[in-house]
């Protein structure tokens, strides 16, 4: 790709979530962050003093003398990540996009609008065929497309192959790690050597959100199966572990389900878009994998791997999902999500 | 109690179980620990010097000078408590009531034997009925009673109200104390920062212990319900956490079963039992509790801690359920099993 | 102690450290808390529902409905323990004893303060000798006495008995849990398997205060040694542990130094104080203790423990030292001096 | 470099260190494994099945078909990095140094032999001028050349810009990760959420390895300083960090040191060593770090990085150190003791 870069913009750029789009695209071969929007108190600073850096992976030069901007619609480039929380993802994410840019959103604000698609590349890429009417019906000039929350993106992710032998029901419980939650979030004494059972919200979207990816129209005949979520939150740095009974109506074989999810493919894994995982999802033959600290990483962060696929004896089949919760469940999600529509000619 | 207390031994008592025992024991107002077993390695030692005491209270000053047997049936007094792990359980316990001996036992040998006990005193304290035949069938003087499972306990323990609304189906996942692998056990390469979704023959027993310890003629017919388990291993020390949906065929109201749940008791409730927690069940109003490590510790180690009763779309309830796994979960569990016995002659 | 308990308030009590103080005094022989002050926000309503308990031992029934009171002066009893955070500590405490109320301080406002006794009763009793001019100088009649920080408190007692063989330099390196920083206090995502190698303001307190509390003349006179403190965070919950090198003048042997720690006593264990540890100082003999999840709780979390005393090839001696940070390090300490005042007739 | 690169053989092949030697040379630009050595017991097993993988990088294609050999010397290529356990190195490093081989080796076991360099090529490089009298008095054709323990080559790297000014006394507290230990190695219930203040042997090699490292005559004239280590395992999966105060003859101001730490450089960087990194030491900023969770990986994991240098009221100046103890503190320094031999003409 001889071509010059897209210049890109994050809303949102200091917190924890801006910062994994900004890390993520220090070497993207499409796209070039040329733009940084943030709270009216970081306006006008550089991004090194504005940004209290938390990564591993130290800031990159190319954003460090970078002014920061207010979050002011129109200004900056067409193409904007959104890491805003949802207090402030609520209005402003329409706001740039009725002032005519493609908001790539990780906030929870517009997931469940009918008209918004709830993306996942390598699951409901037709979802896309919404903007058409996103536009006609809202009078945006630009989009607004979203991914799902963290725990969804592998709770569904894992589905998608079964749709294979249509599912019926879904019991899922998570353990779900700490950088889920931001920064400050869960303060050590909550848990350290501790689980806490509840994840304010957390069951509520994957029981729904889950069933509008899965489904057709874009996402408005939801698909027609019922999830159940327990949600808890574990002393975990990075990783959403998950177990997950399935009621599959087609009672398939396990090597069947094994066949289907091995060889799952979307079309990011067709068109291979620059950070699409291949495989999509990762089955692991080793009776105590997946585990968040050896496997999240799989695919460079961007792959879901299952295990210990085996008979449930109260629904049909069970097994064990993970998926990395800050890359494929957050920044990693909208920019695979854009390299999609680049690809589809949507940018 | 002004009568004199009961000698006891300990079998496998320089273990981390062994040491369990002796301590709860230490300050018991019923029994009095008096003889110790282990390996032959230990044998003549003093305690003190044959066993690496890990817990943080205190070894009691009564058995550091006790002199270490080896575990020769016949020999020591009637009640014996068993440590022992499975591989030495499978054939001494049985030359222990050979003997003449009681055996209580937190091994997972006999368990499923229908002619041995799998007992929960405030869950099927009628089970001690198999005793009688138990004796004539296997023509021992002595006997063996077993208890659960550390997660089974739980899980078991919780499930026992609900049996007034008929239970059908349960699926549990569960969040497991690194404790319940005994010493050295889990290495901490494996478990830091890191979830293990396996734990070997642990949904096995859970499937199968629950329903005989619910189930009816001293567990001969199981419970006809059908579980299945997902087991998983979190850096947590003490108390295991699950997660529980389950379907309740006469459809009670939530407050129906917080209401059975709170007032639930058995026999260690009614006969004031030296351990018996009370209530047994504690259940929490708070939306992120219980937690391992705020609640495992409930009425001394001994009081099973429930929350977050909702209802599940998929199966009828889902909550959570909480224990401590090396006090209810093990030594405590055979304790209160011989207070049972005790208070009903049977010793 | 058949007498009347005498009244006694918390200042600050719907924090942390605050419920540290309702649960500690919560069954003492000699005080009753009948009085709760809080900031305005939560005047009038019952500590219940005031107060986010996050303490593992549940709330006491007794101050379950008390009502909490603004933090006037005046009001309430005469002995108050403050568990105010400093920026509140500044002035309120100057002010409650300006109006006759006996402040036992936890916070570190007045702790270097000339006239104001830095109290540990084994190590500097006699430093109460300060309130006297403490109250003709300020004008109060009533009077604050503080105790230390929580790694100060550590390092101070474990440094007394050596005054003995005259202690010329210290060089300690802690490793603090993260109960020290209160709640919410350290963000999991910054200590979760990680070390973080600076606590602010920490060096400074350990490097002066322990000189106060060592020193004469009611601590006027620091004692003459240096101290230099490297201070770290590690992801332990209770118990703060730290390395000590100290060169002592009169190069005593290691069992000379080891029987003046295991005989050291103070004023509290003379007077058999309610919550007195008795030993004060815990010498083990274990190559690998003290640990602060075994051993942070000797003493009922009052005792300070010691081990490896060995030679450092560098200054004359080296040993680890370990306490209870939130109760030997705040609410405990300041529940013994009052218990010291007491006996000395000085309530 | 478009010659063939060089194969190497790994002894201890299967075990942590040994899976660090193959993971790291997975894409060395020099070397290639093509040879594995490991007990008897896998002896001709695959190296995929002889192998429990541990690490959270894939096992390499390159060996996972590699069949695994005995580790009898005279076989296999010439080079041999050896990951053996100390009982093991004992005899047979010097077995293959007599057959011809040269030895890389990570063991203990030589490192102090007054003919053995103890090598970290940014600070004595020109102790491989023993390998010519290490040939003559031993008899070896080949030779052995080894690196230091994991805390050590922390410690006497950061020290090694500070013989500039001459160094007198060093004390040292550590805060060491569980990997250092290997596998199974710390059990899970002694370290989750506690601290161990002991690790055996570790002290007395800090003590006296550092001062071999940086002594003259290729280590024979130790560095005439005195070092005093305390050493603590601490719940982190990878990352050593220490606290160092040192007192210097020469007293330099802050500014002097952190010049000399900053542009510290060796022959590594001189050379452009495929692994060295560059700078050898990074010196932070920030107020709170190195920290082992965010910087134990600077350089690729072969960096050293410092923080918080200041005055040391006792000696005279003090630091934090940190390094990744099983890259640069065990496979990755051999690796880079082999690199330097190649430049050096001494493969």
């Amino acid at each position: 790709m001889a071509e010059r870069k897209i210049g890109v913009g994050i809303l949102g750029a200091t917190g924890m979530v801006g910062q994994q789009f900004i890390s993520r695209l220090a070497r993207h071969p499409w796209f070039e962050v040329t733009w940084l929007g943030a709270s009216e108190r970081s306006e006008g600073k550089t991004y090194e003093s504005a940004a209290p850096w938390r990564l591993s992976a130290p800031m990159p030069e190319a954003v460090r003398r970078l002014s920061v901007n207010a979050c002011v619609p129109g200004g900056g480039p067409k193409v904007m990540f959104s890491a805003l929380d949802a207090a402030a993802a609520d209005t402003l994410e329409a706001q740039f996009a009725a002032a005519g840019h493609i908001v790539l959103s990780n906030a929870r604000s517009h997931r469940m609008d009918p008209l918004v698609p709830l993306l996942i590349p390598e699951v409901n890429a037709e979802h896309l065929c919404l903007l058409g009417e996103q536009r006609k019906s809202k009078g945006w000039p630009g989009a607004i497309v979203t991914n799902p929350n963290c725990s969804t993106i592998v709770l569904a992710s894992a589905l998608a192959p079964l749709r294979l032998f249509t599912i019926r029901t879904v019991i899922v419980s998570t353990m779900q790690a700490v950088s889920g939650a931001g920064y400050p979030g869960v303060p050590s004494l909550d848990i350290l050597g501790n689980v806490v059972p509840f994840i304010g919200g957390e069951e509520e979207k994957m029981e729904t959100e889950t069933l509008k990816i899965l489904g057709s129209n874009g996402g408005r005949v939801p698909y027609p199966a019922v999830v159940s979520a327990h949600t808890n939150r574990v002393p975990v740095i990075d990783g959403h572990t998950m177990t997950v009974s399935v009621a599959l109506d087609s009672k398939p074989g396990i090597d069947d389900i094994l066949e289907a999810m091995r060889t799952f493919r979307g079309r990011p894994q067709e068109l291979g878009l620059p950070t699409a995982p291949d495989p999509a999802i990762v089955v692991m033959n080793e009776s105590n994998r997946p585990q968040p600290r050896l496997d999240a990483l799989l695919g460079d962060g961007m792959a879901i791997s299952v295990g210990r696929l085996r008979a449930c004896p109260v629904l049909t089949h069970k097994f064990v999902a993970l998926g990395h919760n800050t890359i494929r469940g957050a920044a990693g999600a909208s920019i695979l999500n854009a390299e999609l529509m680049k690809a589809d000619g949507l940018l």
